[in-house]
């Protein structure tokens, strides 16, 4: 386990207060938030007298049923989704995380990585406090659980300006939901309302499955107290400038999403249009790899007037078993879950439109497949600039080693995919897309200019070569 | 239970003969067929001495592991995928069906639906044979039993000559197996080779996936019989014009196979332009539901210059389990699949590309939430003609009372759906955008003209009101 | 396989007609008859109407739970337990076998075996018959099916005079329960009343579990329809001297248990008492191997002054799963189940009493246990005389070549097994000790002379060395 | 939950330092001890750098296989079974507990009762720590945790010296064992020898089944080292006469067991033989209810020469799933598990030799179906005096309310239990018995004299009536 992997994943997370059927609106919400974690689910509710509990590794329709939701009794509920990354993906590690302490039960699940956890942690162990668990979110609770005299928003006012980097949480006390953003606010978190209830979510899709009305995001630094006398909000942070996560735009959010207060499928149809403008190209169609690059597509062919192709089609039942393909079988691991058209692509000139490239080996197999079927040019166009350097606020990207961008020009790139031409659209191009106020984005991604540096051992493990 | 249901399972099969990797082969080939049924698969192999087997209830991968596959031992498979139509779906009726008779083994896998089966059975019933399932497919074995003094083609020869209706079968002896289609050939059936093996599968995408080389496909009316010895055909029926399911074109097969020896993606793509050529609209921009329409909306969009749009998005982490939603949420059962974009459809005039419209109801709901997501206009138009008639040859379609369009006229059906208009594609028009030899399909389900008459049991109630 | 196991297991069979708590009676019936088969376990019940059934691998209590049971519904049932012997104990060899047939079903559960099996089957499937599973009980009903035109009754006289062997069973069709016993009567069948309820069991101590009163045995070749009208009696047989199963009274029935109306821990006792008169020995202490042999060991005591001790104990907990024992524990096969107390035999003269030696093997390991906690002497006595033919009617001892005493004098065994003495308990002196007419067992398995001769493949098999 | 319930299971604590095999002798070892815990069952292993663990609900051979044993590496292992006693059976509660505390691995197996449990935890979490589980044994690892800064030897004599109650325990570092044992001594620790590798367990049948020789016993208040240097003993407290559990002797531990340095056969034995001595029957025989009371029956029938009989037989399959009987059934709950046998009972004057009676409800019981089966007297020996006062060192006795002797005089209880007559064994008479120095047992339950006081929260909920 090496530090920069381990915490780095990206998550889900969904609140329920004041509503009879909070368990199953929270299991319908983390159904909507599914695209942000499939490694595991669980769900925590409160009667204020009483905590019930479910959690388990699977997506939410296998670790959830009837007769499970029916046993999470209360109208208070915690929910989250976690993505799998890394060998850590144990069952102790399933969120919310959950601790009875002198009589009382919290619970919390969290989106975003905690840039000084390793330091957080060794100093509270010197103290005696004893872990269960390898999760950031656990280091937010011993902090919390060593300021409770004062009351939760004291303590939750002294745990946050302790901790740094990327976080959007739901907290659950036995009779409030709290909901809290870091100051940056990397990661989305909204708020909403439905039968007089308020549901958290991370992402508006999950508002629109359970027909809540979207009411604002949390902001910033904003911690967001809710309870039987409704809402309190304490920013307890000097002014800020928020540097959102641009990326979710890109690639991480669901399309019929709004975050930041923006619709996510409009700013990539933007982003494939920028993408026709910044570079011209002659072609007989464009295409994605569904599912990823579809929105941008739709926009590329809008804007340039390159008809619009599937030309490979996605088996739709691919399971996450792994059966090792027999010796005959070439480009196993691409056909399984795509297989290209043959009739489609013969003789083709085509232009893939994609909406990241990271490693760049999964692109070259599947180029090689496109040109087995018979494409006699392929391009690629991808939706924002070259991956040169590692995320440390919860996406988790590989170590700048493993970034092909980072260590290869966009030639090269081409070159080790096997394209005719390979275009990024450029940085300017992509703020400009996205039709936000230019400045308000992490774009460390693509820049290396880090809003919060990360603690020596992260930089260290992580921006090796 | 009633006779014009239970039978009527869509189905797809897979064999091979001559390949060390059988049993993974079939696998992987099952996998590629697994929308041709999702409730259960199994797989049948032999060493010539020996013969393994394993079936269950659920999706390829569900089914088999690596270590299941390594227990089927042997160069020869047949598997076979079932989609669950009835409430007969249980675990014995799970094909292939195998028996063990006088010291030998069978194994059987079909697609399709004896027209003759409730005649057959209880003629055999009454000679004493004691049934084990409720499948069509252990006719035919009980048919092989009786006849087997001869020779296993002799036996083959009498039994399909006994039966009626649609049989595109996978059979494997303990050192053969034969492949046989009834001489409509209403259902696919194809044959390839591997590294010197033969491969059969209803569809060529199960080909592509393992590597296969497609040869030809089995003839109606074929019985080939592979061997140590090499392939032997044997066609048993005087010369008889074939009539293939154009169904399996406009819905049923998987877009990147050849059917009947034509791409099923193109002819797609060629339905949506006839559409667009048969019904001028004007619109904002057009749309499949994903992934039905997919490739007919393309083709529309390409004839019509009408922009492609997404405007519902698909959730691809929907699960079998159903959990009973809450009170308060709206349109639940449509959007927890497809989830509408409200700022792609606010205050548009939208057109809807489908393959078909069955019973209408989940078409009214899905094309209430557009309209609740602010469309303005929602028009449909359909790459086939209305379906009248049931199917007997292997498609579940309801019977006549529940088709849609078999009781109401265009505009009632429209008006039903809730849409501002309402076309289908004329029934010329289709056969025109096959590109195909016009008088070679059936057309039962839309104009009522069966190639085989049903026997009296099944037409009597599937017919009724 | 071979044909001298495969059909060989031991079973216990129940039966009841005309009570609303049908399956679960025969659930606590099958509880109660676990001892004579652990393998697998099933309940058929009818409601005149409908069939539902259940059927599994492992004890009763693992196959079955009260909402399983709550499905089982009807005022008839059938069930089973079947004993693991052989390598063939797959789940379609699970009884009650069950069919449907022309309409109706029929159910049968049966303990024993028959003797010309193969040459039946041969005959069935040349004339076109196809068998399900290996079992013997599939061969009654094809020859029901075959013979049903006239009549159920007509069927099972014609049924049972083609069969040969041994055999008790219960017939379940929709409407009735039949019992019927082969006319040697070989194993155990007894008919109770419960509620107004008739209730059918392979032996009494199920009658007691249910609280059913005993009425009287079913008859050898006895054919006992019970249905709305009451009991029918059929005999088609010629009278027949009933030639009863010995080995069912020295090892194989439960204690509290009367069969073939005498008490089987009474007769235990007196053979015990027997083998103290035949054989006068000095020691400090007899004692059984638990749970073989207590109830001899008992009237051992009581008849020679030897006073009883437990010189091992055994562990209750013991699993089916076997985990491999590592390298430096000696004797870890018989310890793990019976641990020897050191305290109890060190310097001791011990009388083992054992109720039977197949091959010699468990005896052997066990005396050589007692030895190394320090028995100073080792005796046994066993309470029949020594095994030297193979059972043909429902036992599966294993071949002659198998059975020690068949290929070795008693001094050879006593040798082998390293004991300082052992004495068998006389032929004669056993008879006696049942106090029942002496002419009316089946004594096959000590002097050879076989009521039926079995088939001769069953016969060459078995009798090879 | 009260106080008086939850902590007080009784357990199996197993250890091993320095063999190839940790693993599997551990799963051995549990097997032996599975009589003094059912509920759960875990093993933990150590490299030395990491560390394996698997625990869960069931009997040892449910939780364990022979992968999974595969699985825990190392030549250190502890391991633990626990007894079901409360609703607080749930998974988390599985011992031994595991933490990972600064970078280290801590596990603990223990076997006993703390008495000051609630005031201890309480000052814990008032400092801040939080608690996973509600067992005992985690409050000796918060203890360890706050003060490892001088070694693990400090910290542990710092723990004991704060903890009160009974404990023989299992701690396992990432390279040591270490066992330790309250000053009194209430419940059994022993150490063996195996191929040079040392083996520590609650009791020496554990010993005997992996094969390994005992040594000792750990003393009370001994604190035993094991690691690559060999022992160290550690005793922080100041001379102390020992307390031992005399309740191990008559009913909990395995009679093939040595318990602090005396065989339990033996003493059961001689149990027997002094009720015999102390109250002279005269009755046709005596019997126990297998499998309690076994040995003091022996010893009874010995020295008074009235015969043995075994009335009642014990069903060995029976299971813990419960299903409910059918209305007629009576005496259901007594006879699934053990049958009288009328032929034995009837018209007899019968002696019930039995090892202690708590509640009494189910002697009520059984003793009416020996009524039933026509039994003409029953007496009852009981080889202790009456049980009038809980256990707080961890035995789960029901509350004083609950415990018969507690409130009724033994004619009262004889009458309830509807018994023709009813002796215990005398205070004095059982410890003659025993043959061991006669001050050195905790005889609480006798005669209420605590070695240890309980904590005030105990004694008040566990003394009320």
């Amino acid at each position: 386990m090496t530090l920069c992997h381990g915490p780095k994943e990206a998550c889900g997370v969904f609140g329920v207060f004041g509503h009879d059927d909070a368990a199953k609106l929270t299991y319908f919400g983390l159904y909507a938030l599914q695209h942000r974690g499939q490694e595991s689910a669980g769900i925590v509710t409160s009667t204020g007298r009483s905590v019930d509990e479910h959690k388990g590794m699977g997506l939410v329709h296998e670790v959830f049923n009837e007769s499970v939701l029916n046993g999470l009794h209360g109208r208070l509920a915690v929910g989250h989704v976690r993505y799998s990354t890394t060998g850590l993906s144990v069952a102790k590690n399933v969120q919310p995380f959950v601790v009875s302490h002198a009589g009382k039960t919290l619970a919390i699940g969290h989106n975003g990585n905690l840039t000084n956890a390793r330091r957080l942690r060794r100093d509270l162990e010197r103290k005696g406090s004893i872990f269960q668990t390898t999760m950031d979110s656990e280091i937010i609770v011993h902090l919390l659980a060593r300021n409770l005299a004062g009351g939760i928003e004291e303590a939750l006012v002294k745990a946050v300006t302790q901790i740094e980097g990327a976080y959007s949480c739901v907290l659950m006390t036995q009779d409030r939901l709290v909901a809290f953003r870091d100051p940056n606010g990397f990661r989305p978190l909204c708020l909403g309302m439905l039968d007089g209830a308020y549901v958290v979510a991370s992402e508006t899709c999950a508002l629109d499955l359970v027909d809540a009305q979207y009411l604002r995001d949390v902001a910033p630094g904003e911690i967001l107290m809710i309870g039987e006398g409704g809402l309190k909000s304490i920013n307890p942070f000097p002014e800020h400038k928020p540097t959102l996560c641009i990326f979710e735009y890109i690639y991480f959010a669901r399309p019929d999403s709004n975050i930041f207060g923006h619709n996510v499928y409009a700013i990539r149809k933007r982003l494939g249009m920028k993408l026709a403008r910044e570079y011209p190209l002659e072609a007989d169609f464009a295409m994605p790899f569904p599912d990823s690059g579809n929105y941008a597509a739709i926009g590329f062919c809008h804007e340039s007037g390159i008809p619009l192709e599937m030309g490979v089609i996605r088996n739709h039942y691919v399971g996450r078993t792994f059966i090792e393909p027999v010796q005959s079988m070439r480009d196993f691991g691409v056909k399984i879950k795509l297989n290209p058209v043959r009739e489609i692509l013969n003789q083709k000139r085509v232009v893939i439109v994609e909406d990241s490239i990271i490693r760049g080996t999964t692109s070259k197999m599947r180029i090689k497949t496109l040109r087995e079927a018979g494409a006699k040019e392929v391009h690629m166009v991808v939706s924002c600039p070259p991956h040169r350097y590692p995320c440390f606020y919860g996406i988790d990207f590989p170590t700048k080693g493993e970034l092909i961008a980072c260590q290869h020009s966009v030639e090269e790139v081409r070159n080790f995919i096997g394209l005719d031409s390979l275009c990024y659209l450029s940085l300017p191009g992509m703020l400009e897309a996205t039709g936000i106020q230019q400045d308000g984005f992490c774009l460390a991604c693509f820049d290396g200019k880090y809003p919060i540096q990360p603690g020596e051992d992260i930089s260290k493990a992580c921006l090796e070569y």
